[in-house]
């Protein structure tokens, strides 16, 4: 089984993983399986108050994973979140598909692994003060960006983050992918505002 | 602290509650809590993989909550979802708020509540079988319906279902909750295909 790693620390976004784990066990096949991280084994609540026990503690990850998620909340700039850096900077130099969505884009940041991809986050002037980052050119304004899989997306961008990722994976048809986002997106009945 | 109560089963859909368990602790002023219900004090675990262990098991749920609501998944029509059914016709009866998502939908109907309100839900096909259920024409094609503080929605509606399960637990103003869907709706940057 191939594995995706989610990391979530205390006050994670509950919306921001949801989507990317259940389109992954839909369409994993049975060849993807999708796995809790946290610092250590015992649960973690997330913003909504859904407490979490994680599968892996930070040092009992296996070596061959598919992908590494960060999950959004409201713990990436805490002092005990760097204990995830060496995660970070071996699956980026591993070149294994990497994630991070809302603050874990700061986080990603800090670690330096963004200056060299396009990328974007919850915006560049949250960035701007991390004296690691130089990589002010290559931000860019939009939902979510993928390049040279590392994936990042802003906090309200669940879907488009999904759905980048999903693509990343080759988990099945593009075509597919796009038209599992676009009911999510739009929904079995079009809102009053789109 | 007013409880909402949030009954989630094996296999329970990650994204559904998601939003409205945010939004109630980004407004709720800490006047509101979440609380997670299953069947019994064992961790359940989501379509996503995500291992959540319960506040309460059925049996110990306090009498005074706000508003309960059923998240959908995989199993409301199991057997022992039939367990939950008091709860539910004791929460309608008093008048408190009651939701039920996705295929909790089927199983509201199947306990006789829906058939008096106006409703939706993943299909009416999906509830005609149900020989409790008389309800056919109150049954409205929108992705989230709000009657007598009973809220219903499909699916691909969890933005809809939690603007009125906010709406009906009156957390803030209207305007507020209406502004707060819009942006998690759209998004930040417009995507491709809204």
């Amino acid at each position: 089984m191939k594995e995706i790693l989610y990391v979530i620390l205390d006050q994670w976004a509950d919306w921001e993983p949801a989507y990317l784990s259940t389109a992954v066990k839909t369409f994993g096949n049975n060849l993807y399986i999708n796995r809790t991280v946290s610092l250590t084994s015992d649960p973690v609540e997330s913003i909504g108050g859904f407490r979490v026990t994680p599968d892996y503690e930070i040092n009992s990850i296996p070596e061959n994973y598919e992908a590494l998620i960060l999950v959004g909340g409201m713990s990436w700039r805490n002092k005990e979140a760097e204990l995830i850096k060496p995660l970070v900077q071996n699956c980026f130099k591993s070149g294994k598909i990497l994630g991070g969505i809302c603050d874990a884009t700061f986080f990603l940041a800090s670690t330096g692994v963004l200056n060299g991809v396009k990328h974007t986050g919850n915006g560049l002037n949250s960035l701007k003060p991390l004296e690691i980052y130089t990589g002010e050119n290559n931000y860019i304004e939009k939902q979510a960006v993928n390049d040279k899989n590392v994936i990042t997306a802003n906090g309200s961008a669940p879907l488009e983050f999904a759905r980048e990722i999903l693509i990343s994976l080759d988990i099945t048809e593009e075509n597919e992918i796009n038209e599992w986002y676009k009911f999510n997106k739009i929904g079995f009945y079009k809102s009053d505002i789109i």
